[in-house]
């Protein structure tokens, strides 16, 4: 049994239980999970998984041979071209495969011009999120994901001199970007997502879009970027000072620098993502600043840089071996600056926590 | 009145024609068209278009500040943390907004996650696609849209000769895609999408995945980019041959570039998406080579690269001033090579095209 086989086999299971009949993913982690194949575009394409007959490809003309070389090895690949539309293959076939009388899960991702054709097309059919089966899946990784991650954090470790390199007073945030993009480019790696450069007050908002802000002197600086490998993707979060920091800074640095801690000793078998969050934001709020620790303290990474366990209050999911996830608590001072410490922990065997990447300093870096 | 105003008040009549009581309008460019703001995440974040209330945006904590700094001057901002989740602001503010007796027009490309949650949220409600009343109003582009498109169009360009340049004997489709990366982020501009590049037999999908295949002699080689200006995508695709051109590559370069004019011409005032697809498809199917030309002639431009007008047989929509769309025909040999030129063109005030690119070399360009 090939690994695609094996994770069918266990996605028809995880159906069974969360009381789907069918699956239809379109084009994105979950598809690229079940058959090693996914692709770009706006067209309708789309994994159709029956509970209990061949899965089979829906894809438009111009993807057909690159569908047909699915690493699955999915044979059955229909066909659809862009003057008759999708529906005209997917309508007969919803009827054969029964689809009207049964309880569908969608890719979570899957477009609403997608959902409400369906909808329409099958107007009996339950219409459900096969991130129920699929998560819990996905969240638990094998060995050879995890060695991806692991290949993905040490490319993305590899970036933190570089980056520490460009962040100088007078460079803008975006060339500081660029800089980082460049290197994983030259690496041969795509990068997980766009740079988050945020220097000085830009940094006090967790999210900020990397500007043409230029770095000076005296500037807390949040460098939040990641490269991928095979697929898979890397995250982490340095917090620095340019030239001088100032008291506060450091302290804040501290501050967040324990509540990582916290959350990484916070794992201990039976940990559940909530024990996790609760760790981390204790120690922040108990040195005052509970209110500018705005977010969540992490989020699974796999295939998707977010997904599930996400670690946040109220989510009771016990932390098993095989989970991957950032712990990345954050102090966020409007008008002033933000410190935000990342990195990505898998669930061991024994159920404490490794990081993926390497260490965080104890004390702000000043460059 | 400012230009999102102007817009507001557009949209809200394209509602009523076409009965939707409120939008939903999660990050892309919809959101951008209507408020200039927008923002990348995996958490529900939504503008909400009342036909008769003031708009507002549902965002997360840690986008609040960002949000209200919005383009559009809007001032109602309803913020939910990660603990509460999004449910318990949108639950109560549907309620308010009577969307439980209305009818809700989404965000085209809203994810199945948010939209089955709205529907079990809003049982009663009934969901349709906001698409039918903003499309038409976003896809025939103002004066300061068309410019957007032009700067792109211009960079695009600019990126010729470096493509050329770099699409040698021993070069890899991947080399050759960095090269125009790179001038992409020299220029401080983003890329429309990831370079296509196709070298010989390769060139016969038409969406390639550009890989490690390097460019040998005699080989046809595809390449398909595009730069972005103020958030508007420029695309072309240019074909050309290493070192030496076979007869059969001369002549279904000239077949190709033959069914791009056709397609340019076939742009008279009261013509159809239809006529101009059947146009260009025509010359292709007069050659003996209608079986591979298998996709569509070519897709609106605009905040999102693929986008209405779609350029298909069956597509009965009247061309208008402002429409911006590409004309991109191809030949797709299998085992053998793939021929596909693009530009984009623009329907002037008096009912013609304007390409917006260079123009394209009438014989195949041997490098």
């Amino acid at each position: 049994m090939n690994l695609y086989e094996k994770r069918l086999s266990l996605v028809r299971t995880a159906m069974h239980e969360n009381g789907l009949d069918t699956l239809i993913i379109t084009p994105g982690a979950a598809m690229r999970y079940l058959t090693g194949f996914s692709e770009l575009g706006s067209r309708f394409l789309a994994l159709i998984v029956p509970d209990d007959q061949p899965w089979l490809f829906v894809v438009p003309a111009l993807n057909a041979e690159q569908a047909r070389r699915n690493p699955a090895g999915i044979t059955d690949v229909r066909v659809w071209d862009d003057a008759q539309g999708w529906e005209t293959v997917l309508g007969p076939l919803a009827k054969d495969l029964m689809l009207d009388i049964g309880i569908v899960g969608l890719d979570d991702d899957m477009p609403a011009r997608f959902v409400l054709k369906l909808q329409e097309l099958m107007p009996t059919t339950l219409l459900k999120l096969a991130g129920s089966a699929l998560a819990p899946l996905r969240s638990r990784k094998d060995g050879l994901e995890l060695a991806s991650l692991q290949r993905a954090a040490e490319a993305t470790d590899a970036l933190i001199p570089i980056a520490c390199a460009a962040c100088k007073s007078g460079v803008s945030e975006m060339e500081i970007a660029l800089a980082i993009g460049q290197a994983i480019a030259r690496g041969g790696n795509a990068d997980s997502f766009a740079p988050i450069v945020g220097a000085g007050v830009n940094g006090a908002s967790p999210h900020h879009n990397t500007g043409t802000t230029q770095v000076k002197t005296g500037d807390v600086v949040i460098l939040d970027f990641g490269a991928m490998a095979d697929g898979y993707h890397g995250d982490i979060t340095r917090t620095v000072a340019v030239g001088t920091a100032s008291d506060e800074a450091k302290r804040v640095y501290e501050i967040v620098y324990a509540a990582y801690s916290a959350g990484v000793a916070a794992l201990q078998p039976g940990a559940t993502a909530h024990d996790v969050d609760t760790a981390t934001r204790k120690v922040i709020a108990d040195a005052g600043y509970g209110e500018y620790f705005i977010h969540r303290t992490g989020h699974g990474i796999g295939l998707d840089d977010h997904e599930t366990p996400y670690i946040l209050a109220g989510n009771y999911t016990p932390l098993q071996p095989g989970h991957c996830f950032s712990i990345e608590p954050g102090i966020y001072l409007p008008g002033k600056f933000g410190v935000r410490l990342e990195n990505i922990v898998t669930v061991q065997e024994d159920g404490t926590a490794r990081a993926l990447n390497e260490a965080i300093p104890p004390e702000i870096v000043v460059l």
